[in-house]
């Protein structure tokens, strides 16, 4: 699990498709999905810190946030059977699975405010998915198995654990605020090796 | 020592005086300094982890590392006595005392090879001093008390830990190549509250 330089290179490669670039949804996630695609190909870089699972619910690690809140890279760790409750994002989201699998189901408001289950899509081991405002933002997301952990990489055009969003109670469409904070106090050193910024002259 | 967000707030800060601008190293200085000299103005805000001295060398805590290597932000902790060898830096560097007081000595080279001590400064908490090719780039530092710790924060026009340097025996001015890393294998999570990146729309 040592190979974190692909992690270094994903946050690279992401910061380089959004800085200097507009902040347009498409786009980015255009760029940063086969960026995403390529680091979850591998199972062999993310630090066992960051891949621990609650004993009741859901953890979500921050691996990276880009200080402009342009972007931000979370482990999402999945214990036996967990879920989340069905919320929305208010940026653009990817979601990889990197180890297990999972399912996301979709939700739509109907006329009368409830919430409908929309499609359900099951997400193996490599697999990305997108959320965003305009592709459509209310899911739930579950781990596949009752038997052991999964493990997803998500990354937002924001720093997702400071949005304001929401949580909904599905029967009647009801919100609730939510702001998801993180699970970690601390988050990987990337930056070791790699990069130095030095000019030659 | 819970006020994280001074340092969150300054990274914020140390980014946007360098997004999308030339890399003028005058303009660089002149904008962060006044930002490092507000942050080590208060001394209740580094996490414990990140002011832990080594028994028998200084430490050097990476707090933050801009993705394209524009910028690194670094706890160096001196324990009593503690200095670090003769050295160059290859990138600005801005150095500020958070706690203690330090010693700083610059080297310039004599027409024989041999590198000649010019001015030593004692920095005292809150004091700011710069380092880099243009300015002078070879010092030590020290620890101005043997019998206690000082810590400075230090900022760099680069990544610091990855920047391809040098060590000097100032006797014959030979040098020795000096890649630093960094003590920590975590930086400290600053984003579990603040910016978002949330558009209203
Ligand atoms: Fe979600
Ligand atoms: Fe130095
Ligand atoms: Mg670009």
């Amino acid at each position: 699990m040592s190979n974190l330089y692909r992690l270094r290179d994903f946050v690279v490669a992401a910061t380089r498709a959004i800085d200097g670039e507009p902040p347009d949804e498409a786009a980015q996630l255009a760029r940063i999905r086969p960026l995403l695609a390529e680091l979850i190909a591998q199972d062999d870089w993310l630090p066992p810190d960051y891949a621990i699972p609650g004993p009741d619910y859901y953890r979500q690690y921050l691996l990276h946030a880009d200080p402009l809140a342009r972007l931000s890279v979370v482990s999402f760790v999945w214990g036996p059977g967990q879920r989340t409750p069905v919320h929305d994002h208010r940026v653009w989201g990817l979601v990889g699975v990197l180890r297990g699998a999972e399912i996301s189901t979709s939700y739509f408001a109907s006329p009368g405010g409830a919430l409908i289950a929309g499609a359900t899509e099951r997400l193996e081991r490599g697999d990305v998915t997108a959320v965003s405002p305009r592709l459509g933002d209310i899911h739930t997301v579950a781990n596949a198995y009752d038997d052991r952990t999964s493990i997803s990489i998500h990354v937002y055009g924001g720093n997702i654990g400071a949005v304001a969003r929401a949580v909904f109670d599905p029967a009647t469409g009801a919100q609730k605020p939510f702001i998801s904070g993180y699970s970690n106090t601390a988050v990987p050193n990337l930056w070791s090796h790699g990069e130095t910024g030095r000019r030659s002259s």
